[in-house]
């Protein structure tokens, strides 16, 4: 594995990889790696002749009040996952070297963005969008790998990539989860005993949503209902949102009808966590 | 020489062209071809194996008040011209192909913007921005030309292949004069015969400046009276603005030094007419 911490190398080598026809998977990630980005870096592996991996905790997707400065980062730990993780080229530029002066040019997200997560996070998809835009035309990759348990990400990348025409191959993966269901996430050790063993209770509400739509319910305000009803009576969280949209366009639906994605986010005393599932209804 | 209309056509194609390793000139362009496209084209084809012209009349890029149905439209007249100049593929897609449905995306431009003629037109360089974004991953170019008449636009550019990283070379050619130093605009027909013998004193104005500068003067202000009191002397045309800037960045001086622009727009009865020099000041 080789570490690369300049734009203009990664470019040169990226170029050569690229004329000598090899396909090239990229997992874009704000570092302090864990299962999720495992998963992603196997599946690159799976898939690609080299993988790239970029470790870079972007500015610009933080919030006044979200901390960027306290993001945790392990530089040593996340070369050796990478390394584990059959990685070729690790991507790992400092801040001056991605934003060396304010920029002239920034992408913005007009769509997908107003709901979910990012309602309450304004400019995050803005900031999102932009380093992408930025690290896709360093890496060039043939394929890019996102993790569905940040379903709105994926949504907007969706669009990013098709909008502009990226010669790129988005690729979604499933979210990992625990043997009881609950969906994995760094933020799970911060739950408390009682918490953890109420946790599975999120996946198993939208496992019953799937079912009743399985049973021909086609109403996203009973399915809400259905999901708020098995978290209050299972759990001790509090619900931020259970909402149910079209996927990837994230628009409402009256009724429920082709691909749609149904999410929740909940806060748990320490932890805040957020699940959902994608389904195609008939 | 091949015209494409689909994205996926053009995309395929030239990508093939990269993996040949030939390098690749992109002339963008609204059509309606004149000299100044016709110079760009010459010296892409001097410069490159494969000269890429593309024509698309932008709506992003016009304002509610700016007519974009009425802007003309000849592409019998420029595939001629291109076929002429020794363009390779002339892509020319339609609307439809270019803005399937509203963009989830675009590019803003955040400096560089405020100035010149893009003061008075609001969103302008957003929708030229999003556009070459979209064109620049469409045509993959190893080199883009821009003529030097609309500085303020190749000012843009930089800003957009240097913050987003496009493995682009951005070549701005020198803007093509009359023998009396007119710049060569299609709107210098609508000078009346009076106002084509006054025309040539904006260049006159500018020369003026530069020969100033040379002789040591370095206050802005200054050199913007010189250059209106030429032109209020030797023409009647109204003027829009006479600014000094820093070049490419477009920020406001105390003192000429470095490079620098020196731009005017002025009204005659039924032409607005622009011109510029750049200079490098010790």
């Amino acid at each position: 594995m080789i570490v690369i911490t300049k734009i203009s190398d990664m470019q040169k080598i990226m170029n050569e990889y690229r004329l000598e026809r090899k396909t090239i998977g990229f997992v874009p990630t704000m570092g302090y790696l864990h299962e999720g980005h495992a998963t992603l870096l196997r599946e690159a592996r799976r898939q690609n002749d080299i993988v790239v991996l970029s470790v870079f905790v972007n500015p610009l997707q933080f919030g006044p009040n979200e901390d960027f400065e306290r993001y945790p980062r392990d530089i040593k730990r996340d070369e050796q996952i990478a390394q584990e993780a059959g990685v070729d080229v690790l991507f790992y530029p400092d801040v001056t070297e991605m934003y060396p002066r304010p920029l002239s040019v920034q992408v913005v997200v007009r769509e997908r963005v107003d709901v979910l997560c990012g309602k309450s996070r304004p400019g995050h998809f803005d900031g999102v969008a932009t380093v992408l835009t930025k690290l896709f035309n360093i890496v060039m990759p043939t394929r890019a790998y996102f993790g569905m348990k940040d379903a709105q990400q994926v949504a907007v990348v969706d669009g990013l990539i098709r909008d502009f025409h990226f010669p790129i191959e988005l690729i979604s993966v499933p979210t990992v989860r625990e043997e009881d269901g609950l969906a994995k996430s760094s933020r799970n050790v911060y739950l408390s005993d009682e918490e953890r063993k109420e946790a599975p209770a999120l996946y198993e509400a939208l496992q019953k949503a799937k079912i009743a739509i399985e049973n021909g319910e086609r109403n996203p305000a009973a399915i809400c209902s259905l999901i708020e009803d098995h978290i209050k009576t299972n759990t001790h969280a509090v619900i931020d949102y259970v909402e149910v949209y079209s996927y990837p366009d994230l628009t409402p639906l009256q009724r429920l009808s082709g691909r749609i994605i149904i999410a929740l986010a909940v806060r748990f005393t320490n932890a805040r966590l957020i699940d959902n599932i994608t389904l195609d209804v008939n």
